[in-house]
């Protein structure tokens, strides 16, 4: 076999050679594990261990009276075997899809079988109510006037199918763990399918229920899409404002109860309270969920019934605005269209204007005048095709992370070179008495954020 | 001029159509706009945006008796233009270097200007202390015994070269995010090179600098690489053992003091304290890292003075084994080698005994049977080449974050298929009665995460 390798007159020699001395051999050895290359620092890592391999089959015929041929052929098979073993190191040859494990769809459900997102629970106000009495060192509101609230997002747990989406994906969760930090939030980061009927935009039901039934501590479960992102870093939620309702959206009454627009509101931020009320909305908002013909029926009726909608299949958000406005006298009362800030703020008509509200606001007000949130609708960069220009979108993309990024940096004394560059610049000197530097925005020790001390 | 689009001779129709009617015009204004294609739904986009401009040009002239070349000549223009601001909807055939705005280098500093991390500062216990002493509501303890703990990591404010690496690099920080959401850890995820001299992995140390100036209200600043994965959701940092320590690495004694070998302790993930004693360490470790001559020539020192290490420039861990070994008298008695768990634990001995470490041992015990952390150091997802054939890293990067993720699913009754899926599948039937589901690790509401309940 050696002879494929070397030539069958080498063999021979070599076989002579061996015959001569075992030093021979281990030099064949040494060469070997030096011609592989450099494999980089390997800390106990391959080069170590390849020359353990051979080194081993070195040593079982070291003092042995072996027939030659046969330790030639064993060595030959441990190089082979560790070189079949081997694949590039170079990441722009190696072909991703060999890491997917063969995962075909689930078996789909009896489709005479109704869908059901969970175990119907009719007294979830009073479950939680006696766990929140037994756990009082787990309390639902942190402060006073600051409920406890869980910021739940997440993503595929595909890579995206084009190179920048997951680059956009961490850009957005380090802007909203910013976010987040600095007003005492949870986060909780999805990237499991919990219900493979619930796939896409209806994900989040099974995950939001899940959460509010795991968690009865948390009060308010913040719901924000991927591609939504914080750009007023310094405005606080007006929770008070809420403490009689259970789900807060951004949207217009007006274009919801009496057009019945399919954007008259927004799921892609959104607050509900964990309550019974929640519990039974989710009841009410899944069944037009389920992939395939339930959703496509149910997309149909949406198109039908709500204003402007285009012809797809049905989505969480069409079908909330046609549950609110069918079912009015249900839901109303403890439901806050919210347009006085922009807890979802549709990107087209806010990303031209960062520059100027640089000049004219600051940080705080959480309107137009300076959003809350900045949400890329239809841009989907995790996907191949977007509803807008692909530049447009991650151009924009770049400035609304910077534009709010510059609000964290500011706490260090650094901000973006521009809103296009990814460099930062300091904005002050560095002190030796840094405690003394004023906090601007006053987000490095926010009030919402102290804990409560005892009166000694 | 519309020559060029629709040829001569009809151009002299279009005119005579154009004597004959304004609605001719509209016409051709709609057709246009409809043969843009599907731009999608653009809520106020780019369809409406465009039907604006074409329209208002049309309006000029409603009225007005103008020359039909005039017209149409404008009209033209107008197409032009704005069919000139359309690029791809298709993120596959963008490219992806249009983005970046042409960033040079920062101009080098005066070489003969020695470098400085910043200005000295000799008092900071004093300055903190009194600190401390003004803020009582932020506290550098969250319980009696459990410090406040920032975890810093962070990446690249560029794509990484290859498309998967900000895949893992999303993976990495929502587990980081778990592992810290459990323990009551705040996280400071960084994307902006504070000093350019200061580049790759030296970067965190100004970045450590000043969070440490700037957070005088956290006691430890965990220092986290962006490759290594939380294994041990279960396992609790023993601060006890570190009260009168003020460094914590994984590492060996013998390996740094007597051996001063390279890798005798590692620098991706380590406990510092904020302290005076710190940034004096901090004043001590970075000489050795501005780029070019100083760490080239500084790499050539620690390759000679340090066991085993191979060529290359300088780097923060290398520099930490020579500043021990050679200062040991300084430093040691503050510094705790720890080696009983995996504050930092190598990939390659681990990742192939997952299997049986569920078999046989369970999650709480942070050593080799359950691995605190899980490093894969020499990976590089995020560049062109590893250490390590890629197939080999990103698979075992998989199985460690499934292997980690499983600890969080089954807190709501859900686990990966297995080590290599992303699906996940049910553990247990959903229950009405949600809050008496047993806890298996505890990890919902962990004793950590308690808030102290004043007696009343």
């Amino acid at each position: 076999m050696l002879d494929r390798i070397i030539g069958p007159r080498r063999t021979r020699q070599f076989q002579r050679l061996l015959r001569n001395g075992k030093v021979t051999l281990l030099c064949l050895v040494l060469t070997i594990v030096v011609l592989r290359g450099n494999l980089g620092a390997g800390k106990f890592g391959t080069p170590e261990q390849d020359f353990k391999e051979i080194r081993d089959t070195f040593y079982q015929y070291r003092g042995k009276r072996t027939e030659p041929r046969r330790v030639l052929e064993e060595l030959q098979t441990t190089i082979e075997t560790t070189s079949s073993a081997e694949t590039t190191n170079n990441y722009a040859e190696f072909d991703i899809n060999k890491l997917f494990v063969d995962e075909e769809d689930d078996v789909k459900k009896n489709p005479n079988e109704p869908y059901s997102i969970g175990p119907k629970i009719s007294d979830w106000d009073e479950q939680r109510g006696e766990w929140l009495k037994q756990n009082p060192n787990f309390p639902n509101f942190v402060n006073p006037n600051k409920p406890r609230v869980l910021l739940v997002t997440g993503s595929s747990p595909k890579p995206c199918e084009n190179p920048v989406g997951d680059h956009y994906l961490l850009k957005s969760i380090k802007n909203k763990i910013d976010y987040c930090r600095i007003h005492g939030i949870e986060i909780f980061y999805n990237m499991a399918l919990l219900d493979a009927e619930m796939a896409g935009f209806w994900a989040k039901l099974p995950l939001i229920r899940k959460l509010l039934l795991s968690h009865p501590e948390v009060e308010f479960l913040w719901w924000m899409d991927s591609d939504a992102m914080f750009t007023d870093m310094a405005f606080e939620v007006p929770w008070e404002r809420y403490k009689d309702r259970n789900l807060v959206m951004h949207g217009w009454n007006e274009m919801v109860y009496d057009q019945k627009n399919w954007i008259g509101l927004n799921t892609g931020s959104f607050l509900l309270r964990n309550c019974q009320w929640s519990l039974d909305l989710i009841d009410v908002w899944a069944p037009m969920g389920p992939k395939g013909k339930i959703r496509d029926e149910a997309g149909k009726l949406l198109t039908r019934e709500l204003k402007d909608r285009p012809v797809f299949e049905a989505d969480d958000q069409s079908a909330m605005v046609w549950i609110l406005a069918s079912q009015k006298d249900r839901w109303a009362n403890k439901v806050y269209l919210e347009n006085h800030y922009y807890l979802h703020g549709y990107w087209g008509i806010l990303v031209d204007r960062y520059e100027e509200m640089i000049a004219s606001y600051h940080p705080g007000l959480g309107d137009h005048r300076w959003p809350l949130v900045t949400h890329f609708v239809g841009c989907k960069p995790c996907g191949k095709f977007g509803d807008y220009p692909v530049e447009r979108c991650l151009k924009q993309m770049d400035r609304a992370f910077n534009f709010g990024d510059n609000q964290i940096l500011q706490m260090y004394g650094f901000t973006h070179k521009s809103l296009a560059s990814r460099r930062v610049k300091p904005t002050r000197n560095d002190s030796s008495n840094p405690l003394e530097v004023k906090d601007e925005l006053g987000l490095l020790h926010p009030a919402y954020k102290a804990v409560k001390v005892s009166s000694s």
